[in-house]
C-alpha cells in the first residue's frame, strides 16, 4: 500500500504530531504566585545553588531532545532540517507513547559539524537526554563522540545504536535456534555507515570475534588506501585474517549476514556460501539486500528485515523509548556498551524458548511489554556500571 | 505572604510544568505507516519542495521557544541558564493557559552575543516564533535585532515589548480620565533598561511628543559621556529641550512618571512639582519606586505598579499571550510597532466608559477576554501591515 496521499491528508488534519502542555493550573492570584512570580524565584534558586535540582524541579528529568540537520533523513538522504520534521514529530510520538518520554524536534539548520555540536550544547541545559537522528555518516560519530565527551546527559545516536541493539538482540536468539555460541560466529556486514559502525562496535563489545564489512567498494581492509577516517578504524578492528575481495569472499563461510546498505545486491550463490544454518538480516528500506523467500530458498535457516511485512522486522522502536525510560530513570550520564548489551538481551528474553521459532525471534512493535523490559535492563545496567545519578 | 516554600513543595511535586504529549494514536501497523515510516516521507518532500507547508504539516504553526540566557531573571539577576528554567516553565505554562500558545523552553549556556545569535538562528527552523526573555540589556538589544533581520519568524523580547505594550494600555485609558491628549503630554521616565528603551520607543510611535529618561546617573542628554551605544541612542530621541539634572528636573512639570528602575527613589517632593491630575505608574519590584499611598497623598491622579495587591496591575501576562496568539494566527513574518500599538487599544478597549476609573484602567489577569481581544487586533494589524503570510 501506498502511505503516501493518506499521510499528508492525515498530517495536515493533525497539524502536528505533538503538543506541549501545561501540567498547572493557573486559576487565581495565588496559583499565580506560586507557579510563577514572585514564588518560583525559590525554586530558581535552589537550582542555582544546587544545579541537579534542575531535575527535581523542572521537567528537565522526563525531557529528550530529538537532533537532526536533516541530512540523512530514512532513504530520502540530505533534505535538509525544515523537512525532516515530520519525521521528528514521529520520533516524538513514539518516545511519548511507548517510553512516556516528553521529546521535542530539535532541528538543526546548518550541516557543519562544529556548528551542530555547539548548538547542542548551548541548549542542553533545557534537556535531560539527546537522541541524535538522521545526521550523515561520518560527521554523526564526530558529533556524537564529542557531545557525550562535552555533555553530562545521555547523548544517543538512534541510527547508530538503537539499530545496533535490535540487531544484537536478533542474532542472540537466531544463535539460540541454530545452537551456535556468539564467541565462534562468524559475521560479514555491508554498509559501513552509520548503523553498520554501530551494529559492528557493538556486536565486538558482546563477545562477536570475527566480522567482515563491506562497503560499496568490496571488504574493508587495512590495506586499502580509500577509506576515511571512520572506516579506517574500523578497518583496524575488525577482518582480522585480512580478507580481500567482494560480498562472495565475505560471505564464504559466514555464519550470519547483516545488511545495511542496498536492495537487492545479495544473490542465492552467495547465501550457498555461507556456513550450515545461515542466518540473514537485510535490513535495507524498502527492498532489502535480499528478498526473504529467495534466501529461504538458497538455504537461509533465519531471514530478518526492515519491514514489517515480513517475519523478523528489525525494528528501532523496540529500542529507543525503553533505553531513553532506563536512561532517565537512572538520571545516566550516559549510555554506554553495557547498557546497550543489558537492552539487547532484555529484549531478547522477552521470547521464551516455547515461543522462540525461526519466525520469531524478536517481540513486535506493539508488544507491551517491550519498553519496561527494555528500561528496567538499561537503568539496572545504568546503576551497575556506575553512571546513574539518583 | 511568602510564597517560597510554597513554591518549592509545589514545583518538586508537579515535576515540571510543561509536558510533551503526542496528538496521534498509534496503536497498530497501519498507524505506524502513517505517523512514521513510509508514510511519513511523503509530507517530508512536500515541505521540502514548499517550507510554508512546514506550517500546516508540523506543529510549527503554535510552537514559540522561550529562549534566555539567565543573565537577568525577575530580580534575581544573572542566576544563569539552568536556574532560570523554572521562570520560563512557568511563562510557557502561561503562554498554554492564557494563549493556547505551545512553548517550551531554551535555556542557552552561553552569553555571548553571537553565540547566542547563532544558537537561536540555527534551532528556529523547529518553531513558529521566538520570545527572548531575561536577556539583560544592552544585549538583549542586539540579540533581538539581529534576530528580527535574520530570521523569517517573530522575534519579542517580553520584557521589552509585553511590558511597553502595556504600560502604553494604562496610558491610554488614565488619559481619558484626565481628559488628556497623548500627543500633547509630557513624560518622565526612570530607568532605561531593557523594559526603559522599549517603553520608550513605543510611546515614541503611539504620538507621545515629549519624553525624559533618567538612568541612575540622572537625566540622560546628548552632553553625557558615560551612556552605553544603546542609551546614545535613546538620548537622539528623547529629551528635545535637554533638560539636564536629575529625578525632580525631570519630573518637573511632568503628566507621567512610568519608573521600571528601583524601590523607593521616588519622593514625594517629586510628584508634587509634576502638572496637575498626575499619572504614576511605578514598576519596581516588589518594592515600586514610590507606594500608591504616599503618590495619592503627594497628588497623583492614577496610580499603577507591577503589584497585584494594589490596584491597576501592569502585569506582562496582560500582552504575551494573545500577541503571540495573534501573530501565528496571521503567520505573521515579526511583531511591528502597529501589532504592538493595536494590542495595547484592544486592551485598553476591554474597559467602557462606565467601568473606567482611576483605579480599574487595566483588565485584570484573569479577565477571560483578554487574549483573545489583543489577538484579533494583533491580527489584523499584521494583516493591515502586510507581514501575514496566510
Amino acid at each position: 500500500m501506498d502511505y503516501s496521499k493518506k499521510a499528508i491528508d492525515a498530517h495536515a488534519q493533525w497539524g502536528g504530531k505533538i503538543e506541549i502542555i501545561s501540567r498547572v493550573e493557573i486559576k487565581n492570584k495565588d496559583d499565580l504566585s506560586t507557579a510563577y512570580t514572585p514564588g518560583v524565584a525559590a525554586p530558581c534558586l535552589e537550582i542555582q545553588k544546587n544545579p541537579d535540582l534542575s531535575y527535581v524541579l523542572t521537567r528537565r528529568h522526563n525531557l529528550v531532545a530529538v537532533v537532526t540537520d536533516g541530512s540523512a533523513v530514512l532513504g530520502l538522504g540530505n533534505i535538509g532540517a525544515l523537512a525532516s520534521m515530520p519525521v521528528m514529530e514521529g520520533k516524538c510520538a513514539l518516545f511519548k507513547q511507548f517510553g512516556e518520554v516528553d521529546a521535542i524536534p530539535i532541528v538543526i539548520n546548518s550541516q557543519d559539524t562544529e556548528e551542530i555540536i555547539s548548538t547542542v550544547k548551548n541548549i542542553a541545559g533545557s534537556f535531560g537526554g539527546i537522541n541524535l537522528e538522521d545526521i550523515s555518516a561520518p560527521r554523526c560519530f564526530e558529533i556524537e563522540k564529542r557531545l557525550i565527551e562535552e555533555l553530562d546527559i545521555p547523548v544517543f545516536h538512534d541510527d547508530q545504536h538503537g539499530t545496533a541493539i535490535v540487531v544484537l538482540a536478533a542474532i542472540i536468539n537466531a544463535l539460540k535456534i541454530v545452537k551456535k555460541d556468539i564467541h565462534d560466529i562468524r559475521i560479514a556486514l555491508s554498509g559501513s555507515g552509520a548503523a553498520g559502525n554501530a551494529i559492528t562496535r557493538l556486536l565486538i563489545s558482546a563477545g562477536v570475534k570475527d566480522i567482515i564489512l563491506c562497503d560499496r567498494k568490496g571488504i574493508i581492509h587495512k590495506g586499502r588506501t580509500d577509506l576515511d577516517w571512520a572506516k579506517q578504524e574500523l578497518a583496524k578492528i575488525t577482518n582480522k585474517q585480512n580478507v580481500q575481495g567482494s560480498y562472495k569472499e565475505a560471505m564464504q563461510g559466514a555464519d550470519v549476514f547483516i545488511g545495511v546498505s542496498a536492495s537487492n545486491i545479495i544473490t542465492p550463490e552467495m547465501i550457498k556460501v555461507m556456513n550450515t544454518d545461515a542466518i540473514i538480516f537485510a535490513m535495507a528500506n524498502p527492498v532489502p539486500e535480499i528478498m526473504p523467500e529467495i534466501a529461504l530458498s538458497a538455504g537461509a535457516k533465519i531471514v530478518g528485515t526492515g519491514r514489517s511485512d515480513f517475519a523478523n522486522q528489525i525494528n528501532n522502536v523496540l529500542a529507543f523509548p525503553g533505553i531513553f525510560r532506563g536512561a532517565l530513570d537512572a538520571r545516566a550520564s550516559e549510555i554506554n556498551e553495557q547498557m546497550k548489551i543489558a537492552a539487547a538481551y532484555a529484549l531478547a528474553d522477552l521470547i521464551n524458548e516455547k515461543e522462540l521459532s525461526k519466525e520469531y525471534i524478536l517481540p513486535k512493535a506493539f508488544d507491551e511489554r517491550v519498553a519496561a523490559a527494555v528500561a528496567k535492563a538499561v537503568e539496572k545496567a545504568a546503576r551497575d556500571t556506575g553512571v546513574a545519578r539518583k
